[in-house]
């Protein structure tokens, strides 16, 4: 593990403590181990910048503002959440589908996105084409009865998606599921519209071709008033699409289990004639009515605003980095490669123990050769000690 | 609708007030409209006892003690719940073990029962035998791909499962999938040890049975100290049987969205291979948590007594009622059939307006021929109320 010592230098008390880590990532077979099971080990890390996190820390006041607000208004509404039998996923389709900007029969609410791609995956493919780096659940969530292939994106490339080539590998793959992540997670590209809508125009014949725009509120796109960012304008044009949507990035509100999925009414109906009725717990109902209320859409669009202001700044002073390749981001996160022989566990142990900063080491994610980090977007201040602990490490 | 009028006298602002329920629950589907949707559209309705809710009330108000408890022991623990991501489903399972008296690896942690039902029936069932009258995801969560045969359960036999005649039932359908729930929803029937016994022993080459344990806490059984009531003392000889499990029933908190099954070790890990790893909220994971912890239990179990003799009480004053048929139970509820010619849809109607008490009528039940209505047992003061209610519109 601790093979580029040579080119950072660490204390004997730090190496004692990358073993104990090495140790945990192993243990949980995840070169990241949860933030409460690394807390819990090894009380010599204090974390204080979760920068492995991706979300919005703004939308999350905004959120507990809310929340806090509407508690007091309403005394016994926290217990009704708790006691009473949630609504049913349709009538929260309802509420929910003004600011998707969607018909509330086009909308599959979920126990977090993570559901949403389980429903998906288990009752509309039998082959899924993944595009590697991408966000795990996609070929986890396959199952033995699914087979699942690759189409390999490029870092020298930008992790660019090429439509011809992606297209072409789709085919020539055979599977009745493609799966596009815009921007993708861990690297951030946005596919361009024209791209997108050259793609999906000619998977017409797929069974399912899913879009995640989990991340969209984050690129650099247009912002109507009175709307948010989405790929449907595009999408909406092609029935065999499935939009799907966590609401953790945008809020930070994970322990909520939260996220839609958009697709045509035949599917809604038949996933929740099939057993996906009564998924919404009372919190996440409260959330989901929280987030279609027109009031708070204005003042979530203004948080918004700000914290893609924090990306733009972020971006801007990582564009001038020469210690680490820096890939272009649309996303709340940004993907760096370390030079030849710095390893990316030893970096992410290191702005833990020195600095008290969480990031992603990817050493996990398929599709990434290299040693790899992917560093979240924070608050203004957070953002500028992550800056300045990555240039004590590796400038 | 209105047909017995002749038989229970009402006002004419009463039976303005039932027209609207009536349309109410036409519009809805069911002949029990949500309480909110019904509180919402019929301002003349205000529910003071809501008998519709199967739970026991003094587990709730136990839940709450130590909710509130620990929230301010640890005043930032409410955030971590909402915005942290939860731990995976396996890890819950560690924590939950040692209550139900089984190993980690054989506990399924769900979103609900209903999940649980969803994803055994969706992964290991293409043809389901229920017993009617019966829970309803047991057939509506089948899908279409999935076969649903009936065995008729009898009133006039006190809805008892025959085991030979059940078992022939059960081989001659072909089914592939059991289901027993035990004490039965809704009419209360526990299948006795030694029949359970008898009918799993003929049941071993299904692929699934199905034994659904939610309301055995209320049953008359022995409760060892340190232990809970259990069908998985018989259930275990048997490894084709997954015992399913709401918390709703238990603990009043059907928001949260808490429930378990328990199934051999390899099915248990190909659901969560299969996606249903990080189906479980923060607020639900505190749920697990707490109802694991050794304190809880001893408190939990003394509660669970007290209530168990509300429900003495309330079953020995029934068991004196002429005025309808009231069904032997063992769960928290009782099942009354009316007399020819009354109205259960009349009845629940009646007292919502004029005792503010909510109760289930059953004419969407399957298998029910007949007028039903369900009865919740709630706390000694509000079960006085019902028995009065129910006396002054029918004795």
């Amino acid at each position: 593990m601790l093979t580029d010592r040579s080119l950072i230098r660490i204390s004997p008390r730090e190496h004692d403590v990358l073993n104990k880590l090495g140790r945990l990532s192993a243990a949980s077979g995840s070169h990241s181990p949860s933030l409460g099971t690394m807390q819990k080990s090894i009380p010599e890390i204090n974390v204080e910048i979760d920068a492995c996190y991706l979300s919005n820390p703004l939308a999350t006041e905004l959120f507990w503002t809310h929340f806090n607000a509407d508690m007091l208004a309403d005394p016994d509404l926290f217990k009704r959440m708790l006691e009473a039998y949630p609504s049913q996923n349709n009538a929260i389709a309802e509420r929910l589908a003004p600011v998707v900007g969607v018909e509330a029969d086009h909308l599959f609410i979920a126990n977090g996105a993570t559901e949403a791609i389980q429903a998906v995956i288990h009752n509309y493919s039998s082959h899924i084409h993944i595009s590697t780096p991408t966000f795990s659940p996609y070929y986890e969530f396959a199952g033995p009865g699914c087979q699942v292939t690759e189409f390999k994106l490029d870092p020298a490339d930008n992790f660019r998606v090429d439509p011809e080539k992606y297209v072409q590998s789709v085919l020539d793959s055979g599977a009745d599921t493609a799966v596009l992540i815009s921007p993708n997670n861990p690297d951030g590209y946005l596919i361009p519209d024209t791209d997108l809508e050259c793609i999906l125009s000619k998977l017409t014949r797929l069974r399912t071709v899913i879009v995640d725009e989990s991340f969209v509120h984050f690129a650099d796109r247009p912002l109507p008033e009175g709307e948010l960012p989405t790929l449907t304008g595009i999408t909406e044009q092609f029935d065999n699409v499935t939009v799907m949507k966590s609401m953790s990035k945008d809020f930070g509100i994970a322990g909520i289990r939260a996220g839609y999925a958009i697709m045509q009414p035949e599917r809604v109906k038949q996933l929740l004639d099939h057993g996906y009725l009564w998924n919404t717990s009372g919190m996440a109902e409260y959330f989901f009515t929280l987030f279609g209320r027109p009031d708070f859409l204005i003042e979530y669009r203004t948080e918004l605003m700000k914290y893609r202001s924090y990306i733009d700044r972020f971006t801007t002073a990582t564009a001038k980095i020469d210690y680490a390749r820096v890939f272009e981001t649309s996303a709340n996160f940004q993907l760096m490669q370390l030079p030849e022989g710095v390893s990316a566990e030893i970096v992410t142990a290191l702005l833990l123990l020195r600095h008290g900063i969480y990031v992603r080491g990817c050493g996990d994610k398929i599709g990434l050769d290299g040693e790899f980090i992917r560093v979240a977007i924070r608050t203004e201040s957070e953002n500028e000690r992550v800056l300045d602990a990555l240039a004590e490490i590796l400038g």
